[in-house]
């Protein structure tokens, strides 16, 4: 698609306009089946991205794609269309928008709901500078109102701040929608013409005549608090001081501009209800929208292989069927941490909170506090929302709460906004929590019958299938085993699926003449320091400690043991020590074992550190 | 006070209720003067504690007091009178619910809007044990719906749930309260009887005479519409399902009895929404509520002494003063974190977005892509509530938003859901983030001074006042700084203002013949490695390395520098390494100083271990 200009987009006449949607999906469809990404959300926002860009001014007007995984679109038509076939690819465009990608990416999204705090944050800014004529528009998913992020949000509009949000409404959230709000919005949807109604509904008030004495009274008491009623009480939006336009239909490309311009005339706070569909003009995800919101890349996309989060969701039925005091939630990722099964097994026992990590962790707090045995899968990365509520509610008052981390580790093409590289060193500080990161799916097995009987505990387990190198080489399944040669120069201790690097570090260390060992630690957290010294005194004490780790340094799990052995705390007998984690900088979007690599925690560089650190 | 069985409140006659009440306000005010503690609040709400115990049947029906300040009254009730003069006090009652306390405190709070969540736990976990006939009691302060997980949670509510919702408004939130939803709740509060209006417009409707055709043809037009919206929109509380009832006078016993009583006979979601008047009963607290919404112990109450709060507070002016880009934020803490001169002497640079923290974290990450300077303030503890955001949009994207966090380190009678001991370990994970601790009044100037040009930072400083003797022993006032005996048998290194407790083991070491130094370092992230290390080959290599540290020891920052010390990131020469700070364990509440000796952060603590590492 050749580069346009957003002059030569307002330019361009609608029915050219419509034709270029056409040109758009079939680029999407040609392009993401190929890279992976998010087919079905950014099908249905084609129209949208559209008006939006013809109906603004960007970069002065500040464009924010909420959660952000729908700005393809937006991406195609602000001069990235010939870099789109690089889309998530290592060096290519990002998945989400991103402030150093273009101007035309207002604000970096990712995790959902920020959007319209970020365009307040432009508003104000906008007020503050005395030229307040740009407008701040947030495109918002009707899911994103799951999360209180946006109520806080919207409470803090005020009067004459020049913000849109732009409602895009497929009732699907990422698989379905949860809750109170999505039968509001379905009201909405379905009332064909919600502001129309109340328009209507506020002149016949007005025009009621007044005809014969007992019948004016009783309609000019019913006027007074009808009115008063339609005028103030109205909707959801409204109340927060929110002009309401809709609903319409998002797939029609003229609808929403006409929406956009007549709510730009207010010059106001305003939002425009679209409906549109998941999927549109893309037969297999118009229908089966859930399975192509988020498509892998050509060549791992076909069959849904085996992989922790899907050992997970069957060993927890397993378990659910003996004991009837476990439930499950989730955070509107039932399918993604392979909750499916267990939803359709036992639904009165599942819970899809909605995109609400924190209500969901004291949610679950509160269910362990009356007996129940609750299992809360969450994204690493979405866990980060819940660290208060988590050390507040369930550690704080030793509450068994279990919390199934999936994607812990790097994941890939999503790139910084999803690598699970923080929850480790995230909830290490926090007393009375136990901290397992299984390798194998025979670990994740045993971790999940081992049930935490008092305080909170995290399992976490990464993206994909297991390594059968890594089962082959820990045979005996312990919490804590070693591998390798008596009396190391190098013992390495790592945990989770990164121990294959380490495996495979010591095995070039072992081609260099060197003998080494490596030790899985299963339970991070409380650590089996009588295990750990018990078979260091087996083996005989290394000369090099080398923690290696997939996840931040700074905090982690690495920087905790080396610290315990120099102070005594636990003994190793090491004369020296090394840590093999990620450094402290964002890990970019590409291959997961590209981007390991570029960490340093591939098994030549790691081998490659400790060779240098022996000499 | 006698102890008073659940029994005994409930046969009690309204009047003789209603003088209980008043001796529970003297009470209440006899100690809490005394105490310290939060004394306007639970004036406020000792009509409602009352009611709910007379009308429920606790400990099986779930009482929940959110934030849990005004928790009192409810704690003299159940069991808890005679050990009332120990509020606060180590070793005494909480000043916030427990559930290690009473099985009367379902659940533990002290964070705000957690209330409901907890309370739909408790529902569901009811539901699923087949036997739904207890409630769940939330009493929740209108402040706590500026904050997002209360939309989070009524979101969840189902059809069926006993929940009862107990609004105590006082329309005051801590200090004022904000936004669009005080606006709302203003309009019903002042709207004589929402609950009524609403009753006599659905009959009122339905008894319009249908007379004359033309008139009829209109009417019946407006019946249709209007019965729907009065039906389907109506109030905020409606939206999600949840019956309204109020507004109610929530100081006449007789009127919350009666709300509550008729709410129930419902067995559905519902809330209660009542006006109390925060210190009501004490005429000093009725007419400033804020300068009572905490009160200090009586000893060192009267006198506003100078403190880290007010020396930034007043350095933020001076800034501001000569950089109109600079713009301050708080989240419902204006007063508490020094900016109540700043929201006065800039109010259009002001802004308090409610209890929000995860709102103004994004809000003010976008201020800064605009090329303002934002200083958020907020305390330690609160900042949990904004991890992701801080990592996602401010660290991610390299925005310069400075963080203030007020109350870090031990906070003393508030305890463990209010010390702020994790914010440093929390934010050593996150790349690109700037940590700096000042120990004295002179080193935080120097940091508000010293703006970000990059990516975000966290200036932290302790509640109270500096150290005179701090302020003589580092003279020089550099980021980094040596003070003592050159070759020293133990070198300890510190932030903040436990540094002071490592001053007074260096002299206690000497007492004992032994050579000590202090190096205190203010900017925690990133290091100074450089000068650090030139510093150490100035004073020679110590013996030993004693990291001191007013933080959690897991991911905290002793552990980052012992682990770069062992690994040799960072040359300090030591052979041995001790790091003292907070262990693996919740700090309970009680005296600062008290709590510091507690976890072993007092100079005796620390030189005792040091002379027991040195033997």
């Amino acid at each position: 698609m050749e580069a346009l200009s957003n002059e030569k987009l307002k330019k361009m006449s609608l029915a050219s306009a419509q034709k270029l949607a056409e040109r758009i999906r079939k680029i999407l469809v040609d392009n993401v089946t190929v890279t992976g990404g998010h087919l079905a959300s950014n099908l249905g926002i084609v129209e949208i991205s559209l008006a939006v860009l013809r109906c603004f001014d960007p970069p002065r007007d500040r464009i924010i794609y909420d959660t952000g995984h729908q700005s393809y679109v937006h991406k195609l038509l602000t001069g990235r269309a010939s870099l789109f076939s690089t889309l998530r690819q290592e060096g290519g465009i990002s998945g989400f928008p991103r402030r150093d990608e273009s101007p035309f990416d207002a604000f970096g999204t990712g995790h959902s709901s920020t959007g319209i705090s970020a365009a307040l944050g432009f508003c104000e800014a906008a007020r503050l500078s005395g030229d307040n004529s740009a407008w701040s528009v947030a495109v918002i998913g009707d899911g994103a109102f799951t999360n209180g992020m946006v109520f806080e949000a919207l409470n803090n509009v005020r009067r004459g701040d020049k913000i849109m949000i732009i409602l895009n409404d497929n009732g699907m959230s990422i698989s379905k929608n949860v809750g109170a709000l999505a039968e509001q919005l379905n009201k909405l949807r379905t009332g064909s013409g919600y502001f129309e109604v109340m328009e209507k509904s506020r002149k016949a008030i007005t025009s009621i005549p007044l005809v014969g004495k007992p019948v004016a009274g009783a309609i000019v008491g019913v006027k007074k608090r009808l009115k008063r009623a339609v005028v103030t009480q109205s909707n959801v939006f409204e109340q927060y001081g929110i002009r309401y336009f809709g609903p319409g239909d998002g797939n029609d490309l003229a609808t929403v501009e006409r929406l956009i311009r007549v709510a730009k005339k207010q010059n106001a706070p305003c939002i425009i209800h679209l409906n549109t569909k998941k999927g549109k003009g893309f037969e297999p995800a118009e229908s089966s929208p859930s399975s192509y919101h988020s498509v892998g890349s050509k060549k791992n996309s076909p069959e849904k292989r085996c992989s922790f989060s899907r050992v997970f969701g069957s060993e927890l039925i397993r378990l659910a069927e003996e004991d009837e005091k476990i439930v499950a939630i989730t955070a509107a990722m039932c399918d993604g941490v392979g909750l499916d099964g267990f939803a359709e097994r036992f639904p009165e026992r599942f819970f899809d909170v909605g995109i609400a990590e924190e209500h969901a962790v004291t949610f679950a707090s509160a269910l362990a506090a009356d007996g129940l045995k609750p299992y809360l899968a969450l994204y690493s990365t979405f866990f980060q929302r819940a660290y208060d509520q988590f050390l507040h509610d369930a550690a704080l008052q030793s509450l068994p709460v279990n919390v199934v981390l999936d994607r812990a580790g790097v994941v890939g093409e999503d790139g910084p906004t999803h690598h699970g590289l923080f929850d480790v060193s995230m909830a290490l500080n926090i007393p009375g929590v136990s901290i397992s990161s299984p390798a194998t799916y025979r670990e994740l097995i045993t971790e999940l019958k081992t049930s935490s009987a008092s305080g909170p505990r995290i399992v976490r387990i990464p993206k994909g299938a297991q390594d059968q190198a890594l089962c082959e080489a820990f045979p005996c399944r312990e919490p804590v085993e070693l591998a390798g040669d008596v009396d190391p120069d190098c013992l390495f201790v790592a945990y989770g699926r990164i121990t294959s690097a380490a495996l495979g570090a010591a095995a070039i260390l072992r081609e260099n003449g060197l003998r080494a060992a490596v030790m899985k630690i299963t339970r991070l957290k409380p650590l089996d320091a009588v295990k750990i010294e018990s078979l260091i005194a087996g083996n005989g004490a290394p000369t090099l400690l080398c923690a290696v780790e997939e996840g931040m340094r700074r905090g982690g799990f690495g920087e905790a043991l080396v610290a315990d052995a120099a102070t005594g705390n636990l003994v190793f007998g090491a004369k020296d020590f090394l840590i093999c984690a990620v450094e402290d900088e964002f890990v970019p979007h590409g291959k997961t074992s590209s981007m390991l690599a570029r960490c340093g925690l591939d098994a030549a560089s790691i081998a490659g550190r400790v060779l240098e650190k022996l000499k």
